[in-house]
């Protein structure tokens, strides 16, 4: 079974917990909250957003990569992160 | 009227286009969905969330910094943007 | 007297430091030292760039933008920070 | 042969080239060098490292992981990779 299906109810939880924070976010900015406040709620909801990544990365790199027999799955799995990273890390 | 007020639409729009990645990930993750795709889900909505924190961080440098005329707020203001700098970027 | 040249001695000093660990990866690379080890000696030395790169910006905004008299000049300057935090952050 | 000593000549360049920024550094500051340019030149020379951890992470990951035969091994290396990543990412 793929991790993300295995995983699939504590990556969930955590997803819903990210809508909920965007879902606060909107409804800050409707009530016209003190924009200071509002750069901390976008800053949090992006920091779970980047934890969920490296959740999600941690198990693709161990089931896809290291725990996969096919060496030729290995590299392409191994390069679909990279690439990943290359282009959405500074 | 602060620039969140005056942005209100441009901005509430941005973060419902988050809230559209954020749900289309949670389905995603219930369809069981190929976990390279979901990481470039996760990917594309950090990286919208930080567009977002950039635009917000604009404008209160512009509004409660810039244009503030009293220093000391200015001070507090400015303050408050190394903060979340540094608590949140690396 | 501009930040920069009160502080100096400071930065110099960090600057220095990451000379140093610079160097250091030279020679970790000329003596074949694992790539793990290599990798985590390149984070630690982007780790120490940021932090300076922290250190200048809340210098810049508290003594450019901040205690500046001229609301022209503090919005340029503000811009600025902003362009650069565009540019190089995701 | 290990791609740190397979690429050693590619990786030493782009060292040597970091250190030449990091060298500039040190003599902007000494000469008072206004310091949006100072910022830029720290931001410049932060993504040369960035991009030189995402070269040797790219080969870490393709030789250590990928291609290494023994599964053990290959989720010690994976996991170093992970732990990096959680440790200097953000």
């Amino acid at each position: 079974m793929a991790h993300v299906a295995r995983d699939k109810k504590k990556l969930l939880a955590r997803v819903r917990r990210i809508a909920g924070q965007v879902n606060a976010l909107e409804k800050a900015l409707q009530a016209g909250t003190d924009c200071a406040d509002v750069l901390v709620q976008i800053a949090a909801a992006k920091g779970a957003m980047h934890a969920l990544m490296m959740e999600v990365m941690a198990g693709h790199l161990a089931e896809h990569v290291a725990a996969e027999p096919r060496e030729a799955r290995r590299v392409a799995e191994a390069a679909a992160v990279v690439d990943l990273l290359r282009r959405y890390s500074r």
